[in-house]
């Protein structure tokens, strides 16, 4: 299962963010305007030469740079800071995304890693889900209304979809924003109860997914379907069943906007 | 200046937040809805024995129970987990906030601790600001369109304010949400250049505004009068003087609603 390849990629990430944190290099604009920084690439090049080194047969799919054998019976898919933009402002919400995509089986093992407060989430496959070594589990949660929810804020890459998100925010208990990527991690190990978000891409969800599911989550897109082939970029994940159900039927009626 | 009396408190309050960040217990609800836990009040309850004990002439204003010796010319005002949501979610933007306020000087001492980041800013009355100890100062920053700008998101508390706050988020050059209280010490060490905010408390901004004068910080109100006597609860603080006036203008000029 590579769980030893995934610990080692994950500590390898993990000590550069951590080193480069203070010490933040250039930021340079990409095409999309979104925020890149030395130590993304830093990270993803350390780990694609780990993984050639390691386990020369398996592909490669980063953020920064282009897919190494995506066609390989094992792919590791790294999104190497996800959350670039907190990251760049010093909000501990960041983290590095790490997943293994098996051809036939999926994705089959995701890390979740937060590298300032050392926790560490890993998910695999038919193994449950683990936080800094000790197994979580999501929490139950009856319904909505006593829900802890976590969104990004209406940020631009999901602007349009916002009024849709608010219908599921303002329905829950409570509320936290800015949760990016740490979110993942706390509904997994049962502190918060849903997340709902949009804009996202496959590597920004490949390694969450495997630490969600294997946590006892539910997790679609907005329609309801599970996350996988034709992604839209849309997430809603709840620890408890019922609470997902709630939201999902909340976000379908919700007014939609149309897209600019 | 009693800076070694600031260090105890900090020290104690950030251990006992830390013990039981995992172990969260009780959750009440107080009469305003706002979550309270058993940690916020063992914090208050402890620093109020160390004052006591080290300088029983001192007053002390804490957020969970009445204050002692309001009076004194010396008064501690402490907020012993500020950002109570996110500590229950499990983020790390919480913090313990702690002041200290001269009958005659005002404001002489601030603190703001993130106990799992292990961050903490210091300001002293003329002396500067520190974080762990190392000098830190706001950055420059020529523009608004150019600052990284923090701001809580639409949360109840300031939800009737929102749109004036949006005015200046959508012409902020970048923005993250959900900073919470970790965000004063973001601006004090130049890592963002502007805090937008509504809802405060006395208690909630007392540290702080030690912390960003002393590293050089512009703050004051959405009025642009200095925090002091009768505090409406805004705060627009900048590292810039220029990025301050811009944003100024334009939370003065924008969409005023109605509270309800």
């Amino acid at each position: 299962m590579f769980e030893s390849l995934a610990t080692l990629l994950a500590d390898a990430a993990s000590q550069i963010v951590r080193e480069g944190y203070d010490a933040l290099g250039d930021v340079e604009g990409k095409a999309d305007g979104s925020p890149v920084t030395a130590i993304d690439r830093a990270v993803e090049l350390r780990l694609r030469d780990l993984v050639a080194e390691h386990a020369p047969d398996h592909g490669f799919i980063g953020e920064e740079f282009p897919p190494s054998h995506p066609e390989a019976e094992h792919v590791w898919i790294v999104d190497p800071v996800d959350g670039t933009r907190p990251f760049i402002a010093g909000m501990p919400t960041f983290g590095v995304l790490i997943a293994l995509r098996h051809r036939q089986r999926g994705m089959v093992l995701g890390v979740v890693d937060q590298p300032l407060l050392r926790q560490r989430w890993v998910g695999v496959d038919g193994q449950g889900c683990t936080r800094n070594g000790e197994p979580v589990h999501v929490r139950p949660c009856a319904s909505l209304g006593e829900a802890f929810a976590s969104t990004s804020g209406p940020l631009a890459h999901s602007r349009a979809l916002w009024p849709r998100m608010e219908c599921v925010h303002k329905a829950a208990g409570r509320l936290i924003y800015g949760g990016e990527c740490l979110a993942w991690g706390l509904l997994a190990q049962g502190r918060i109860d849903l997340v709902v978000d949009a804009g996202l891409q496959l590597y920004d969800v490949a390694g969450p997914l495997v630490v969600l599911r294997e946590a006892g989550a539910t997790v679609t897109d907005w329609s309801g379907r599970p996350l996988g082939g034709e992604f839209d970029g849309t997430v809603l994940a709840a620890g408890d069943a019922r609470v997902h159900a709630e939201a999902l039927e909340l976000i379908q009626r919700g007014h939609v906007v149309n897209r600019p």
